[in-house]
């Protein structure tokens, strides 16, 4: 098939190089005209603006967004609207939240577009080598755009979740469920390097990914890290968070889900953030107050 | 009454002064003598030794030991024994661990002396002016100590709680109490100082401290260390804590029940003693391994 | 001075009392007509619709909500507008959204109408007696208003708070400190059930309200709720919750702050409204997938 | 080799039959004849009682322990000493508590026996077809033992950790991670079952089993789970627990390391035990009394 593919970073790169390999013609366009140089130098079919994008497609029009999550989704969308017609597809491949994709879906409905949210999963490396995806829109559509699936995942790797939203609340949970593995993992970790024993964290996760209940993609990803710098010296435990895991305690909240384990990651990332804790001051200046207990001054 | 102290400490010290100045004599032993010898000016009888307080005292002898808990209970206790005889009954005020109270009940019933634990709250305040006593032991004998506790204790504030170890696990679970609500405080400050608002934190504390749901001895402390350093700039958030908390989690998970807050207030404090951690570097380290994230070198 | 009090349920019921009381005139209407003839019976004059509230005033007016917080405090508002004037006053002391207040200060701001939004703690019985007000909006202006709180408060029971929002911004906060300091007291008793001693809880309760550093009054509250049920064996352990705890969580989670105790005592009230989860049987599925441990069958 | 195997329980049973297909000889053993009996069938060699397994080995006997941890390990310990002598070898394969396997390390010790702490992971399956073997001891003594491991354990999957204990301690953090885990994936699906949309879980487990970031063992497990049984219908959500995320949070707790996680995902188990608690009694009337808000009646 042909397809655009709008937006050219980390993951919107290599699924193109996904594509092509597997035989599908990909149009190919992002604000940064040098990825899509580049890609065109391996059969990518290089457009200088979405409406180019537009262009070198034939009905219906399939077009792929592989852009930041937010705002520029939206933009994208509007250009997008003009040029294209009704029977066409749009995908957002992105992180959205799946509320918007909803609103996307009802907007463009409205010109007769069909749309696809799609949570991707597996990271850069999926995207290149067969990913993970899960979809949610119009199941008689789908049939339409199976093929790319088909072609871009891993064997069982893709999912049709069911109606429009379905697809990002997925992936949604599924970053909270990482957030909550990845802290578990890190806690781990953390009682090793405070216990009496000398463990070589390599071979502790190396052992770990190999036969062990918890060997998983992440346990193999700890051994990559802990290969590189064995106490992890270089870096600092500052643990950032893009979005998606706030989303998951959000809607749990919402759901009045009980969701403590994905809660407390998130939380623990956000105390990463500080050296120092106004909550710690209070705490510490109250043991002052009514037991007399020395405080750190600062 | 008549009855030894043994243990001058910040709280031993306070206790004593209420108990003179309610009418009671007290022979004090410190292995410091100087604050002995000051309480001596102000009527106490001074005691250059352990053996002493037992020596001043008539039967049945009533000794209050008001020392740092573990090991110098034991300690005390051993040097108490050859010199009480049956009859006898041995206070222990400070934080001791439930069962050691327990196992400390049994070794002095061997040779007849009676045991009391006694969990004491109310900071130094509360020992000068009027604190508040859980305790447990032999309630037929409690009788005997009861007019030390109507002294001592703020009007309500002395319960006679069960068997030999009710007082001190009902302090231990005071405690548990103490570090939820402190951590439910400081947690509410901490959302105040990252709002758009320009809370004044005294103010706050004030208000709260008169008529709102949420009133208490710890939200008035609150607003007396707020009055003291507006911002707490001079104090660094590291929350230290001195066993009771710890042993309320322990005691929790040995019983099965879930006390998720009183867990959590705890892990907060350990995580207040670092400025950096190895789950952080676990968690930030996997997130540049599958996403590509940047991490912050140190 | 005279003011209109519109809601007249447990909460505006009592305050208006409270002003009565204190030497206001305060005319009184609710969409149900029987409390406002009962309050017209001591001295509050009625007035059949909030459009007549607004006639029986003189300028500026001083019109208080006191409804629940949401859709119904706009509705109110929508019809205020047309019969205030510029220069009128509006305090809104439910437990409304501080986002809401903003934009309802907005709103009337376009009208030359003033806004405060009032947070109210202290309960029922505070605001019959003396409650806890944290109030939002123009400093100057407030000056107007103030003799109202000086007679509706406990002494140091109000607190001008900053711009507008901040009255229920800190209300919402306490809230949040409330469900942790609940939940911590609520632990503590748990772990008195589940253990070996014999415990009298409206004991325990009381020794706690007096001269213990955890002594507030939830404690009281506590103790009262003892006296009348002794093992709470009438009632079931659903801990429902209306809003403004989870709002503390959502505004912790947009200005990333750690606040782990609130967040958790959200929780552990989702948690209660099941008597069965669905993650509880993936975990235990999930133990007899890899282990063959038993799971109890449904 | 030929080695011992005492305790022929799931684990155990599987050990056998794996070792015996990788060509070293066992003497079996267990309380219950009837699995030695079985596996006598296939190759082993059957020993009615613990002294005759001593007495079927060749010096330096190794015997191998995978009885249920705590007394019943001592108890074999204590029969095998006066069969063993100095030079043998006793591995311990259960789920000792890492201070216990030290203890035991010593008294071994006094009469010249070497001991080796093995944890065990993998589940029966992976005792059957290559687990997962963490491995605490004296290492050059290992050398002696390692065939073993290299025909038991898959690839990569054994790891001498380090001294005495190390083995244990590895196992028992690494179920505390697997708490966390498995937590975390089953508030996913909480999440899930709790939203709009009508995923197939099965489906959902295989997807993200299949090139996600989360994909796992316990993942692939829970794909077959909800292979069984599409909603989990026959079963109740109790998560029982054996111990070993216990002690990963006592140990947490003593090294003071902060593993929120790994504690609630434990506290949430306990939680799962009682479909009403005591602290969800004691909250609702705390509800009730400051603001009269409805209780729910037993």
């Amino acid at each position: 098939m042909k397809i655009g593919m709008i937006g050219l970073g980390k993951m919107g790169y290599n699924l193109v190089q996904n594509l092509l390999r597997n035989g599908h013609e990909v149009v190919v366009n992002d604000v940064n005209p040098e990825p899509g140089q580049q890609l065109a130098k391996v059969g990518a079919e290089f457009a200088a603006s979405i409406e180019e994008v537009a262009a070198k497609l034939t009905t219906p029009r399939i077009v792929w967004l592989m852009v930041p999550a937010g705002n520029i989704v939206d933009q994208v969308i509007d250009r997008l609207i003009p040029v294209l017609e009704a029977g066409d597809i749009v995908i957002d491949g992105g992180n959205s939240h799946y509320k918007e994709s909803i609103a996307r879906a009802e907007r463009l409905s409205a010109k007769g577009i069909q749309f696809f949210d799609v949570g991707t999963s597996g990271g850069t490396e999926g995207a290149a080598q067969g990913g993970c995806f899960m979809i949610g829109g119009d199941r008689v559509t789908f049939g339409v755009i199976e093929p790319l699936f088909q072609a871009i995942a891993i064997d069982n790797g893709y999912l049709f979740a069911g109606k429009i939203g379905s697809g990002h609340f997925l992936k949604m949970v599924h970053n909270g469920i990482e957030y909550g593995m990845m802290q578990a993992i890190a806690e781990g970790f953390e009682v090793l390097s405070k216990s009496d024993f000398d463990y070589n964290y390599e071979d502790v996760a190396r052992v770990w990914s190999n036969g062990s209940v918890i060997r998983s993609w992440l346990m193999e990803l700890t051994e990559n890290a802990f290969s590189k710098d064995p106490q992890l010296d270089g870096i600092r435990g500052v643990m950032q968070s893009s979005g998606e895991g706030k989303w998951t305690v959000e809607t749990a909240l919402d759901l009045e889900a009980s969701t403590p384990v994905i809660a407390l990651s998130l939380l623990m990332r956000y105390r990463s953030l500080e050296t120092d804790t106004f909550h710690g001051k209070v705490v510490a200046a109250l043991r002052n107050e009514f037991g007399g207990h020395a405080v750190v001054r600062s």
